[in-house]
């Protein structure tokens, strides 16, 4: 029996001055798409940046999380004034910021009572009815309210998190993809790329990225599919115009 | 005489399967928006991932050079199949898509006559009525049609690129920056820490960004604004903080 072809989608919304200003370079948007990929099926579909402000927060999550699956936010859930997306995700869905009683003894136990500060104690408040997504690096808990998962910035600590998303998640069936690299200019081989693509044009999504390296400049060429069979069909297309054209393939 | 605060803002919208695959890391938003905060004073708001679909490109352009006074894109204005901006954004804004006259002189010089294939003819498919950005690494140019600015993908192309960029922007007030790191927590600080932001707040925008160095935990105390005064003064306060509660700064 075929198995059925299940889309699910995603959209990031990465919260942060520091990467609107260029000061911090991203590294969460890649890390999210690529285990949201190969661990549960789901393709993200959108990403947007935006600043520390509570209006923008709520415009946002309201937009993304009626066009997507899911949100997954980064960033803003710390103890410091400018950590502001638990309290702006409350009022975009009109529910209490409140304690989350789990999450604070979480907090009050990583901390000692007699440590557990005010600023500390903002790490446990969430949109009223949040679950949970619990931090085994630094403790302070992620949290998912409605189809929006909110982590935190630093990548290390949402690294660890990630894993904890999972079981909050309807899967998506898996893409499968593969990389070609060849030694060749985009522009010797696009006319052709072109052709193979609309022979595959329903099942094969081919990408084409130029790259450097070992001095030489290349052209990877990506097939993604949700069907191998399908993928071992174009890559066979790719090699045939490898031949036709002797484009060398960079074996890795 | 006091100097008028200008303020100049813009967009940057990535187009790429390729970044919201996780395949590729960007490295063109931190980029462009360095670039523009320090050398034209012009402030990114917002930044938007989008897959290389025409529609949603349309709708995206169209959204976002409304809203703000200039709009990057970089991606899809490449030789094959999936490049597709020049295109979209020539239906966005409801005129031809056509061939930019100096940019195919361009192109049939940089190729020669005899190797200037349909691929590389496409590179000089425009909007009608665009201005040239050119490109010192690798011929093909960028363009602007009214504030939209399309630049390629790759980075180190990109990069060769962005001072051909400045003569068709309006500069904004430069806003200066200023990085304390401190050895601390977050959360020992959070709290006066909001409290020197509620003083200062019409004129410095104040980050908190925690940070792992030397084997230990910090927090970056990143202080933004358009006033070098107001600047200077936030600082003495942030130090006066560090000297209450003990913390050790990172002299770098």
């Amino acid at each position: 029996m075929k198995k059925k072809n299940k889309k699910v989608n995603a959209a990031i919304l990465i919260i942060g001055n520091e990467i609107l200003s260029g000061r911090t370079e991203d590294k969460n948007i890649a890390f999210i798409a690529k285990w949201l990929n190969s661990s549960c099926g789901i393709s993200v579909y959108e990403v947007r940046v935006i600043p520390d402000s509570e209006k923008v927060i709520i415009k946002n999550v309201l937009e993304l999380s009626k066009k997507y699956n899911y949100v997954f936010t980064t960033g803003g859930i710390g103890p410091t004034h400018d950590d502001i997306t638990a309290k702006s995700i409350s009022k975009a869905f009109n529910v209490k910021y409140e304690f989350h009683k789990d999450a604070y003894k979480i907090l009050e136990n990583y901390y000692g009572k007699s440590k557990f500060n005010d600023g500390r104690k903002k790490m446990a408040m969430m949109p009223g009815g949040s679950r949970l997504v619990l931090n085994p690096s630094s403790a302070a808990p992620g949290f998912i309210k409605k189809n929006v998962i909110s982590l935190p910035g630093v990548p290390s600590i949402l690294n660890s998190m990630i894993e904890n998303c999972k079981k909050y998640l309807v899967k998506g069936s898996i893409i499968y993809s593969k990389t070609l690299n060849l030694f060749t200019v985009e522009s010797n081989i696009s006319k052709q790329l072109g052709l193979i693509q609309k022979k595959y044009l329903k099942f094969v999504d081919i990408g084409s990225y130029p790259f450097f390296r070992l001095g030489k400049i290349g052209v990877s060429i990506v097939t993604r599919s949700t069907s191998k069979e399908k993928l071992k069909k174009v890559n066979k297309d790719l090699i045939k115009l490898t031949k036709n054209k002797k484009i060398q393939i960079l074996k890795i």
